[in-house]
């Protein structure tokens, strides 16, 4: 009969979901102990830093390991993550979570301005690849796994186990969720969360700044004012801008650094002393490394950027330039805080200019520009809604929609783009 | 050169984004002002059988004359917005809007059990088909219009603009979102919502109910507890087969009917008997109408829901059988609401079995059923952060998302399923 016929269709369909989700389970708990210890290792590095300052002066040496490191492993591009999810052959994957580990806490401990995040990112999708390698899995569950590997580490990484659930199946593709491995993403992100929470690793820093910051803001009632959001519009399409400006500019760096200078190791080199002229030029270490939270009261950060004055008119571009060149020039870490830094402090600015309420528009502006960036317009959107809670909703989405609209793709050579993929 | 081609070929699409968005305007005022006369109107009609109880004896009547008027304005199906998206020269769709606003009004004076956003989204859809085919569009236009006239509709009748944008986008085609067809869609949503608002509409019920209600309990920091993860999944797999029953049921009904009577016109009057004998059955008028608020302390309804002990362990089952009475014999409304609360209902009795607050799972029911019912567990969790807030996303997502897997499509005869689509 037809109709059981499509019951025991969709009975299959619940036992796969089922089988796929326990599968992610283990590679989960291995995802989420690798990002605690990358967190709390980073974090380490930064106060090392911190505590002796000349750090900065063994940058270009950092860059120069950096790149020995990955060439002697054979590391070549930086969007191994969806390399590995679009080809399940690709096989470069699973062996990446060491290096890429080393090289993060190298930039870190010398100052380079970048992220972690990201990195915990390709830690993910290796160690999945990794364990799809050792189950001998079959191709559409090597990218399952792969995509779940991704999803613990993102959800580990930043506390938000929907986004991180989102963001492996958007970014490969935008648009088209294949919903039966969604349930087995958030699965893993939830389990990578916990496993991270478990060895005391919280990732709260940002929920806890913005909660209470955001609070006298977002405690009213929904409601939605026009002029605002045509305002909000405005931000979303300077993020969008902004996000392009960034990856135009990294590619740029990398094109040209790569036909101009013959000797690669002295690429990363160069990279690092500009970084420390930019840094005497400035007079200011508010851009270099993550700049999540500020050492001082007067310096710029994304902790600052959430009250109004908390960011100077041109803090978004000059940490767009700091993060260019360090990723540019060959370093790794990633582009996700930077991102998030360019854009708080990009809405911060604008917020002064418009007369709207800093907060709101640096949280809109944290995820426009990400969004814009990494093409995932619905994993930014809840993005804000895990960070800053559901009442702004509307505006969070008009925003990373926009953005992701003025955000086009400048591929002139492949490996341009970090992360993201074509529109 | 390579790149302002890409440039060029963005700023193409970003100005049709705009040129679609600006088309829905006039259609979303038109739906949302259409709207707002709906909501006010089946509100007078239910006031009036509060205060009438004997009303309730013309239902068969009232089935009589609905199912005349049909047939006269030769209006068929009720899935005729979908047809309207998926076929632009369906035709039917602009006609629809004012035989359905009538015979919604007919339902709701008698006591029939159904809903009435849904007659607002067909009404939505009717006016955007009437716009597309006024303008003289082409194809993809009607098809953008047409689900802009629902997001309207949506908007307004909900007062959820986010959700609203995404229905029409996720039901046509689950999973696969047509990214430029969402600016647009948000655009009319929020427009849609604002015309209501200005007619002094506010579909607030369900926001100033549940906040209220919610507040102590959703007020804390995000936490994930897996025990309770575990019981919402098992509250997700209630949902999914709970709307499935509904649907089969329904669809059961409409098939042996129209196989069995041969006096068409006899079917929604024997539908409407079928309901006067119910009601003096189980002796209470809490799964007559609407059922968002109850009248008595004691009643029944989506608000008293959100209570522990404001459900009785079999309300969700009388209120699903007087629904798929109602809708399968031939009455008009929808089925939004009656899922609502059934899914509520559900909720708040699997609260009381597994040990968990009344409110979460009152939440979470609500949204999850709607998810599995209409195949759009994405907007169904937009539902939930709009309506509730975003700080319990992660089980509203884990949820919406089982249920949808746990709710299959039986589609046995053509037009069985009243909104949704196969999977």
């Amino acid at each position: 009969m037809q109709l059981s016929e499509k019951y025991s269709a969709q009975f299959g369909l619940i036992k796969r979901t089922l089988w796929w989700s326990l599968l992610t389970i283990p590679s989960s708990i291995v995802t989420g102990s690798f990002v605690a210890l990358l967190l709390s290792s980073v974090d380490r590095v930064t106060s090392t830093r911190l505590y002796y300052p000349w750090l900065l002066f063994f940058l270009p040496l950092a860059g120069f390991i950096t790149w020995f490191l990955l060439k002697r492993l054979h590391e070549k591009s930086d969007n191994i993550i969806l390399t590995g999810i679009h080809y399940a052959d690709a096989g470069v994957t699973r062996k990446s979570a060491g290096p890429v580990f080393i090289t993060t806490l190298l930039t870190h401990l010398c100052g380079g301005s970048a992220g972690r995040e990201d990195a915990a990112l390709q830690i993910g999708g290796s160690i999945g690849s990794l364990f799809a390698w050792l189950f001998r899995l079959e191709t559409t569950l090597v990218r399952v796994v792969t995509s779940s590997g991704i999803a613990a580490a993102f959800g580990a990484a930043f506390g938000i186990p929907v986004s991180g659930a989102l963001f492996p199946l958007e970014a490969v593709k935008s648009g088209n969720f294949p919903y039966n491995a969604l349930i087995p993403c958030l699965t893993a992100s939830i389990i990578g969360m916990l496993t991270c929470n478990f060895w005391g690793i919280h990732p709260t820093q940002f929920q806890v700044i913005f909660f209470s910051k955001l609070h006298p803001l977002f405690a009213g009632t929904f409601h939605i004012a026009p002029l605002l959001l045509l305002k909000v519009a405005g931000l979303g399409v300077a993020s969008g801008l902004v996000s392009c400006l960034f990856f135009g500019l990294a590619g740029w760096i990398r094109y040209y650094t790569d036909k101009i200078i013959s000797l690669k190791w002295l690429i990363p080199i160069i990279g690092g002393i500009l970084i420390i002229m930019l840094y005497y030029l400035l007079a200011t270490p508010d851009y270099l490394g993550l700049g999540v939270t500020s050492a001082g009261q007067q310096a710029v950060s994304i902790a600052s950027a959430f009250k109004a004055g908390g960011a100077h008119t041109w803090s978004w571009w000059w940490k767009l330039l700091f993060a260019v060149i360090t990723l540019g020039f060959g370093f790794r870490g990633g582009e996700i805080i930077p991102l998030l830094f360019i854009g708080a402090t990009l809405g911060n600015v604008l917020a002064t200019l418009l007369q709207v309420p800093a907060e709101l528009f640096a949280a809109v502006g944290f995820i426009a520009v990400f969004a814009g960036a990494a093409n995932t317009p619905f994993t930014a959107t809840f993005i804000g809604i895990e960070l800053f809670g559901g009442q702004y909703v509307v505006y969070y989405a008009f925003a990373c929609f926009i953005a992701y609209f003025f955000s086009p793709v400048i591929q002139s050579k492949p490996g341009h783009r970090f992360i993201a993929i074509p529109k």
